[in-house]
């Protein structure tokens, strides 16, 4: 009943990504030709807007349920959005290119919650504890975004897949199985946020071939680490410096990867609920109490668990279904030196690189592959992958709002 | 660059109305002719979908800043959509339709928080407060209930008004002016909900004639002193029972009209966050401690408070600025028979009477009403006054999810 036209074969979208690791907003000015799995994009510019201190802060407490409020998660709705619009606006100057230049913007949003899976009880809705009902809350609001950019803006795309019966993540293997399928090597995509996922292709892959989950934690037990050690000094231990300079300790390692989470087979998604400033905290505690380290060392063991997590994933739940010849790391992870290096030791039989070996700026990925959601929202194609989240069913994904 | 068709001139939608007095869902399925100020809408079925008692709690405490958390609106957000998709349903097969035969919903939500102005201060964005940040909080998420539904949903209006400089209320007014403009008699609609509030329609307006505000507290304050001075038994006040056997105390009631919001010229909006649980509850102290009423004469105080406030409304801001024939009551307050008579003695130079009489069902006119924003949507029309809300130039509200 509904059709929506493009009225030229080609699009120029700007790709908005801000993750679980609240470090900021990535932008992607892209063009795309076509749309579906047969979707052309060309990166024109890519740049990341990192949060100031203040607002990351205020962001994890809307993420803590105790310190969340219904006022401040309203006002940061709008808020986000006017900054989005700012970075978008930002990006498009530098890529020297005007808004009147932009056919449509599409925004992940910020998640502040998620819930994969619905708790126990078969009651019906009304007497459901909406705590634990499935469901998944992105904020940075799309009608905000479009009268400050002119421009239509795409986004929400979680809620659907959910409604559709996935997990709502992840999204990202739909992109990265148009961005990075080959007929000849297998190849897993592995993406280093504040959560880690990653999408196994195998060689010639069929959509239905695809496989994808979160392996856990990425940069957020890390990040939050540096941030806990330096006292609020330092939000990232820049190029994993600071774990280089330390010793990880094994047995602790082994420790956190009881963790339930590691064991569950795919698909699965977590959060910032799961792996946040709490769980970290406890982490810190024990690497101090339990395992006497100093500083340096606790940065390497958590450096050394997001690897281990990673590499253990791909032995447990990859490997064993396909054969996997490239391991490629996008997202802030791939900008940690030893994290990378620490990675290639645990995968000797994979070529471990960056995406940027493959022309996909490793920061800008994710921007680049929600600007394809949002293209295929607009030509009403599907825009996920059922076989990675678990949906029923492919549909399209997001929600549109009008400048 | 995107067009939106439909294939037929006319549509069958089913709007869906839950307002702050969190009575629940009514739900309008409506034939809809043409678009715009032109638009005609026939309403083949309309019913009204309260919620229970428990889910009323749960969500009164969403409003409440300091019991609201992030994980209970994420899975209400859900939660609710699933619940709107079965009202909807319901209603189209009671109107003896199937769901193939309807185009679209359109959905206002669940207001939870609603921010009208800016708090002080210039400063830079990361640094602003966000819970003193201009912007409005719907829940009842509109990819769950286009996927439950099977057809596109539009919906949350609000942020768009407010992005284009508005107060994000009120909405209803444009369609009243669809609905209700007359050449000859000028008319007040008064919506009676949770709050109250009015739309001026002069003799022949144009739209830039229509001025519309929230007088205060409908229905809310009357719900909210019913349910305290009842434990927790009556949810209102049926057809003003209560509120007929007590006598209202004027001293009291000219002690509430003291409230610097009555005394606001418009444009002026407010909400549960102002006049809510804890607004009646020192109310109801007042009047038992202050003026030693009993229960009975609390009620008919909170009425005669919510009659007055309008009466007051209109000749401090509407008579002034324009003729007014007839005052035409809609929301659950037209069903409130002493609320009524009282309005009918405060305005004896107007007709009072409720919507009925025009043929549009009194509990559904904004169900219908927001079939109608929905509807425009799809047409990339404009669907809001600008002055009415103090936007600063009509656009397209509303965000669009597809099955």
């Amino acid at each position: 009943m509904i059709r929506i036209e493009f009225d030229r074969g080609s699009a120029i979208a700007v790709g908005l990504m801000s993750g679980t690791s609240l470090d900021g907003v990535d932008a992607a000015v892209v063009r795309i030709e076509g749309c579906g799995l047969s979707a052309k994009a060309e990166l024109l510019h890519a740049r990341s807007f990192p949060y100031g201190d203040a607002l990351r802060e205020r962001l994890k407490d809307l993420c803590v349920p105790e310190r969340s409020r219904v006022d401040d998660i309203c006002g940061m709705n709008a808020l986000l959005a006017e900054m989005f619009a700012e970075a978008a606006r930002q990006a498009v100057s530098e890529a020297g290119l005007s808004m009147q230049d932009v056919d449509f913007a599409s925004s992940h949003g910020q998640t502040i919650w998620h819930i994969p899976e619905h708790g126990p009880g078969e009651r019906d809705l009304e007497s459901r504890d909406p705590a634990r009902f499935r469901s998944t809350l992105q904020i940075g609001d799309l009608s905000v975004l479009s009268k400050r950019l002119g421009v239509p803006v795409v986004g929400d795309f979680r809620p659907g897949d959910m409604a559709a019966g996935g997990q709502g993540a992840p999204l990202a293997p739909y992109g990265d199985l148009i961005l990075f399928r080959d007929e000849k090597r297998g190849r897993l995509l592995q993406n280093i946020g504040g959560i880690g996922n990653c999408t196994a292709l195998p060689a010639g892959a069929e959509p239905e071939d695809v496989f994808a989950f979160d392996t856990g934690p990425g940069n957020m037990v890390i990040d939050q680490a540096a941030w806990l050690l330096s006292g609020g000094k330092m939000t990232y231990d820049d190029g994993g410096a600071w774990a280089s300079s330390g010793t990880p300790c094994e047995a602790l390692v082994d420790k956190m990867l009881e963790h339930p989470y590691f064991r569950q087979a795919p698909p699965k998604s977590t959060g910032r609920e799961v792996f946040g400033k709490a769980y970290t905290q406890a982490f810190v505690e024990l690497a101090r109490e339990g395992f006497r380290l100093g500083d340096a060392d606790i940065v390497a063991s958590a450096t050394l668990f997001t690897a281990r997590s990673i590499a253990e994933s791909c032995r447990n739940f990859v490997f064993p279904r396909c054969r996997i010849d490239e391991v490629i790391v996008s997202g802030g992870g791939a900008r940690n030196a030893e994290l990378m290096r620490m990675l290639a030791l645990l995968l000797p039989e994979q070529r471990v690189c960056s995406s940027n070996a493959f022309g996909v700026d490793d920061e800008a990925k994710e921007a680049v592959i929600f600007a394809l959601l949002g293209n295929d929202f607009l030509r009403g194609v599907p825009n996920h992958l059922p076989s990675a989240t678990g949906a029923s069913v492919a549909t399209v994904l997001g929600k549109l709002a009008l400048p």
